[in-house]
């Protein structure tokens, strides 16, 4: 009964953050819609500032919010009894997608810079964000072919899932960190009279927006870390304890998560009839990654 | 035999990461101070540009440089043979000082501002930073309260302890954000004839500062989430063995860091004498962290 409580209050925990994630990412859209809509020109793809204003909107849309919950999607509870393999799927469609609107994005501010005859690739968020995309894009297609396709053995997905969940969350905090220099560089330059030194409404408000992209971050970075959150391991536990290893130890799909929380065997419970679905085992003792 | 290589392999990975990261550090620090030196107005104290320049300088090169070797402290190996508390005074002081120099910075900045009738305050880059110094004030404080002085019940420092990594790992991200967005301004501020945007050699220089600063929060990340590299425990194996735990399953005091690496054990055994040293132990399991 104890257990079943400690059970019930991490889930509630693991729901009442994942609802603030979901709203605070959600409200940084919203906020980027009312920027675009309300202090500046909206909309439009013609060369001019509304084609420019779709590189922050697809950014938090795409490269913040959507890769955030792409980062998260293995921890929802409720697809634990979902196979591995849909959501790996679910994980390389979201980051597809994030991949998709960062690209166009990124053509929007190509398209309106030549338009005016405004120097590409000149400034640091230019320089980082640029290298942000090209190491995702490495990242979804190495993981795709590494964690994805049938083809790798599993000594090699063990040895690169620390660095591909050690990579995937730098990127993210690092698309974040480009998000900011932007935010920063869009005010100073499009604010000019009143400046934004002079505190005018619209740069309170996307100051408002970038904090709220800061906490989305800090919130998707704490879900992430947290192993009793993780997605139990798919292996025959009668086939571990005869090679005495414990479950926590051969897990090979986990890097940045605590190894010490009392509560992981507990949300661990829920998943049984997910342990009885699948349950590949392979010799070196790492659980099957597909 | 294998276990050894195994052993010094970790450790010379362990030593290439660290002098890359004291490397980059340094190169950072270095870089701020010819960016003042040679391309601005150089440092004095006297609301003038030169008092501002000790805001990039002091932030560079304590509240990313030595706030991250402060995050790994623990994590060199010839220290595992000092006490815990000596290392925990090591840590905090470091923090302590890169807590002042961060101060002096933002006084530089209000100073200057002042001087020159230039609001305060009104940037996004101001806002993030000044939350993120008092955050690091308060993990500071409540860090000294629980960890270093002896009152704290070890129940209540093994919960805070996943709290506290991953508050300072967050913290340590966003102070390296709010530099790029402050690198950022001062680019678009200072940078008029010739604009930031027509490449002048400032601008590609302090460019390079910034993704040195990036590749500089990326090492020191690595190298703090890998459990290879943590110090080892100071608990006693009989106890533990008679409580029916592993020396993994039982560890208070890490989070961000992977449950899985063969290469764990290889690295502890360097800690022998560490072990035979201390070794007090509770009742609850964990182990003590004084």
């Amino acid at each position: 009964a104890g257990s079943g409580a400690r059970r019930m209050e991490s889930y509630g925990r693991f729901l009442a953050l994942l609802v603030s994630a979901l709203l605070v990412g959600f409200l940084s859209v919203v906020f980027s819609l009312v920027w675009v809509f309300h202090y500046r020109e909206g909309l439009s793809w013609d060369g001019g500032p509304g084609e420019f204003n779709w590189h922050p909107v697809l950014i938090i849309t795409g490269f913040v919010f959507i890769q955030g919950i792409a980062i998260i999607v293995y921890r929802l509870p409720w697809t634990w009894k979902c196979s591995k393999l849909l959501m790996k799927f679910i994980h390389a469609g979201l980051n597809t997608i994030a991949m998709i609107l960062a690209i166009v994005s990124m053509v929007a501010v190509f398209d309106f810079h030549n338009a005016r005859n405004i120097p590409n690739m000149y400034s640091l968020h230019s320089w980082i964000g640029l290298t942000a995309v090209i190491f995702y894009a490495l990242q979804l297609f190495l993981g795709v072919a590494v964690f994805l396709l049938p083809f790798a053995p599993v000594p090699l997905r063990a040895a690169l899932m620390p660095i591909h969940v050690y990579s995937g969350l730098t990127i993210f905090a690092t698309v974040i960190a480009t998000a900011l220099m932007g935010v920063t560089e869009k005010l100073i330059f499009s604010l000019k009279n009143p400046a934004y030194s002079a505190f005018p409404p619209e740069g309170t408000f996307v100051n408002c927006l970038g904090i709220l992209l800061v906490i989305f971050g800090a919130l998707i970075l704490w879900m992430a870390s947290r192993s009793q959150w993780k997605r139990p391991p798919e292996m025959n536990a009668k086939v571990l304890q005869h090679l005495g290893a414990t479950p926590e130890g051969t897990e090979a799909e986990s890097t940045m998560a605590d190894s010490t929380n009392a509560d992981q065997s507990d949300l661990r419970i829920n998943s049984e009839a997910a342990r009885k679905q699948n349950l590949k085992f392979d010799e070196t003792g790492q659980r099957s990654t597909m």
